[in-house]
C-alpha cells in the first residue's frame, strides 16, 4: 500500500509509534469525523486561503455526502427549508427533495442576488417556513459557470447573517481558474460565523477516492458552543449513514497531500492547462459556428470551471436532448434539468472538461447542425 | 496498487481490454450500483448459500449505508413504518429515528416471534401506519447473540408475505459459527420474493474498506418489474447520498475474493478460531465467577457471533456503565442502549470478539467484583 505509506509514517511520527502499528490501527472502525482533518486544513489554507480549525473538518464519503448531511442536519425540524439558486446543482436539490425539505429559489444573479435572497427568506416566512440554509457554488457554478464577485458575496453573507441562515459554500471548481484574479471564498469573508465550507478531492485528485469534507466555522453566530454542537450533530448523523469514511481512501488523499507539501497547485497544472485549452477551443468554435446567428444565440465566456451556458431561441428539453444525441451524435445538458421552474427552458449547459480538445470542434459543428435544423423547422 | 490488480485483470479479460485501461476507467465517477456485483454474488452463493442475480446487487459504502437506503426507500411515504426486534442494532433504529420513520417493535423471541409480528403489524394499522419493512439479524443477533431456527424463520416470512412487509435480513455474523449446523438464510427460504439480503465485508475482511451490499430479490411479491423498480429507487437514492462506492475499495474486496476463489471460509479461519476460543474462555470464566450466583444471574451460550447476553438482578444503565468502567476498569454495554422500551433494563451485552483471550478472565473478575458490590449495596 505505497500510496498510503506517507500518511502512516506521518501519523507514526506524531504518535511516537511506528507506521506498521498505525496502518493496523487504521484497519479497524475509526473516528467518524475522519483522521486526516489536519492535513486537509493545511491544504485548504494553502490552496484556497480558507483558514480552518482541523478539529472542525468532517471528512465525508465524497462531497455529496457532506451536502446531504448538512441539509438534513440544518433542516431537521418541521417548517425548516433550504434556499438554492435557480438553476442549481442537481445533487443539492435532489437531497432536499428526497428528505422532504421544502426548497425556495432565487433566479437573480450578480448584484441582484442578495436582494432576491432577502425577499425569498421573507416569502418563506409568510408560508410558515424558516430558511435554515443557502446552498450555492459561488465560483464557477454548476450548471451556469457563473462567478459571484466579492461585493456580491459580502452582500449575500450580510443578508444571511441577518436572518441566521447558514451558507453552504460548495467549491469544487475554485482551483480551476484560467484567467483573472481568484475570488475570495465566502468562508474567508464571513465575519458572522455562518459559512460551512464544502470541498472535494474528486476534481483535483480522483473521483473514485470518494473523499470530500465539510468545514464548520469556529463560531456559529458568535457562539463556539453552537458551532461545536453543529459539528457533533453532523458527525452523529454521519455515523448512522456511513459509520466513517474509509481510512484507506483517506490515507491515499493524505499521502498525496503530504508528498505535494499540502498544495495541489502543481499537481493540477496539466489538467488546468487542458481545461483552459478546451475552453479556448470551445469559444473559438462557437464564435465561428454561430457567427451568423449572434442575435439569436448567446453564451458566456467562463474564466474557469467546467461549464458554459448557452441561450437558444427555442426550448431545449428531453425531446431535444434525445434528438440531438441520436440524430447529431452530440450530448449537451438541458438547463431545465437543473431548474426549479420553467425559466431555464431555452438554455443548455456545455461541459468541456472531459472531452479531448480535438473533439470539441466536431461537437460544436454537430450542435450547430442541430440548432440550424430546429430553427429552420420553426420558421 | 497490487491489492486491486487481480480485479483489474479480471475486468480486462471480460472486456477484452487491458488492466491499465480498466484501472484508469475506474478512477472516474462510476456506476452507482457498483462494479463488483458479479463477484459478490459468487461469494454470497458460495459462502452463505444465497443465490442472487448479480444485477440486483447494490454495492454500498458499508452495510450501514445499505440499511439507511433500504429503510428510507421502503418507508418513503407518510404513514410508512418499520418493525424491529427489541432490543435491536442501534444502526437500524437510529436511521429510522433520524429519518422520522415510526418504529414498531416486537420483544418476543423464537416460536412467539411470528405471532408477535402479526399482532404488531395489526396494531400499526390501527394507528394509521403501514409497516413496510422488518429489520432483523436472524443469525447471532446484535445485541443478543440469538439465533432464529428455520421453522421460526419460515413463520416470520409467512406473516411478512401475508402483509407485504419486506424483510431486511442483515447477516454480518453468519460466517462466524463455532458449533452446530449453519442456519438457512431467510433469503433462501423466501418463496414470496420479500427478502432484501444485507451483507458486509467489515467482519470478514476489514472494517475500514467500507464495502457492504444489499441484494434485491428476483421478484418482489412475484413481480420482476416491482423488484427492478425497487432496485432502481435504491440506486437513485444512493446517487444522491454518496454518488457511488469507491471503486478503489471495491477493487480491493474483489481482488481478495478472486484470490480466494470466491470464498472467505479459509481466510476467516484464524479469526473464527480466536472468536471460538474467546467464547469458550468467556463461558468458563462466567461459570467459575458466578457459580454461587446462578439463581440471580444468567446468560446464554452463543454458538457463534460476537455477543453474549447476561441477565442481572438489578438495573444496569448509564450510571452503572460509568461506575463499572471507572471503579472496576471493565466495559460492558447496557442492553437498554439497544432497547426501544424499559424491558431490557436489567440486561447487559458482553462482546468477546475484539479482546485477546487472556484478558477475558480479568474482565470477568472485574465484572464479578462490580456485580457483587452492587448486590451487597442493595441487600
Amino acid at each position: 500500500m505505497s500510496a498510503t505509506l506517507p500518511f502512516h509514517q506521518w501519523m507514526a511520527q506524531r504518535s511516537g509509534s511506528n507506521a506498521g502499528v498505525v496502518a493496523r490501527s487504521l484497519l479497524q472502525y475509526g473516528r467518524t469525523s475522519g483522521v486526516i482533518g489536519e492535513i486537509i486544513a493545511r491544504q485548504v489554507a494553502s490552496d484556497e486561503g480558507v483558514q480552518c480549525n482541523s478539529e472542525r473538518v468532517l471528512v465525508t464519503a465524497g462531497c455529496q455526502e457532506a451536502v446531504a448531511l448538512c441539509l438534513q442536519t440544518l433542516c431537521a425540524d418541521a417548517g425548516d427549508a433550504v434556499l438554492m439558486r435557480n438553476p442549481t446543482y442537481i445533487g443539492g436539490s435532489a437531497v432536499a427533495h428526497l428528505a422532504g425539505i421544502p426548497i425556495y429559489q432565487v433566479t437573480a444573479a450578480g448584484a441582484d442576488l442578495a436582494t432576491a435572497i432577502d425577499g425569498e427568506i421573507r416569502r418563506a416566512q409568510r408560508h410558515g417556513h424558516r430558511i435554515r440554509a443557502l446552498y450555492l457554488i459561488p465560483e464557477f457554478d454548476n450548471p451556469t459557470g457563473e462567478v459571484l464577485d466579492d461585493a456580491d458575496r459580502r452582500a449575500v453573507l450580510e443578508v444571511c447573517a441577518r436572518h441566521r441562515v447558514v451558507v453552504l459554500e460548495d467549491n469544487p471548481y475554485g482551483m480551476f481558474r484560467f484567467d483573472g484574479t481568484p475570488s475570495t471564498p465566502m468562508a474567508t469573508l464571513d465575519n458572522a460565523g455562518s459559512v460551512i465550507y464544502l470541498g472535494t478531492y474528486s476534481k483535483t485528485l480522483c473521483p473514485t477516492l470518494r473523499v470530500g469534507y465539510a468545514v464548520v466555522p469556529e463560531t456559529l453566530w458568535g457562539s463556539a458552543e453552537a458551532a461545536q454542537s453543529l459539528f457533533d450533530e453532523l458527525t452523529l448523523r454521519k455515523s448512522y449513514v456511513s459509520v466513517n469514511t474509509s481510512a484507506i481512501t483517506q490515507a491515499m488523499v493524505a499521502g498525496f497531500l503530504l508528498q505535494e507539501n499540502f498544495s495541489l497547485r502543481n499537481w493540477i497544472q496539466p489538467s488546468l492547462a487542458r481545461y483552459r485549452q478546451n475552453r479556448d477551443r470551445l469559444l473559438l468554435a462557437l464564435d465561428a459556428e454561430f457567427a451568423d446567428l449572434q442575435e439569436h444565440i448567446s453564451w458566456n465566456r467562463p474564466a474557469g470551471g467546467f461549464f458554459l451556458t448557452m441561450d437558444l431561441p427555442f426550448e431545449f428539453g428531453n425531446e431535444a436532448l434525445k434528438s440531438c444525441a441520436a440524430d447529431h451524435q452530440v450530448l449537451v445538458m438541458p438547463m431545465s434539468f437543473f431548474a426549479l421552474d420553467s425559466s431555464q427552458n431555452r438554455r443548455i449547459r456545455l461541459a468541456y472538461s472531459y472531452l479531448s480538445t480535438n473533439d470539441i470542434g466536431m461537437g460544436v459543428s454537430r450542435l450547430g447542425a442541430f440548432i440550424r435544423a430546429r430553427m429552420e423547422k420553426r420558421s
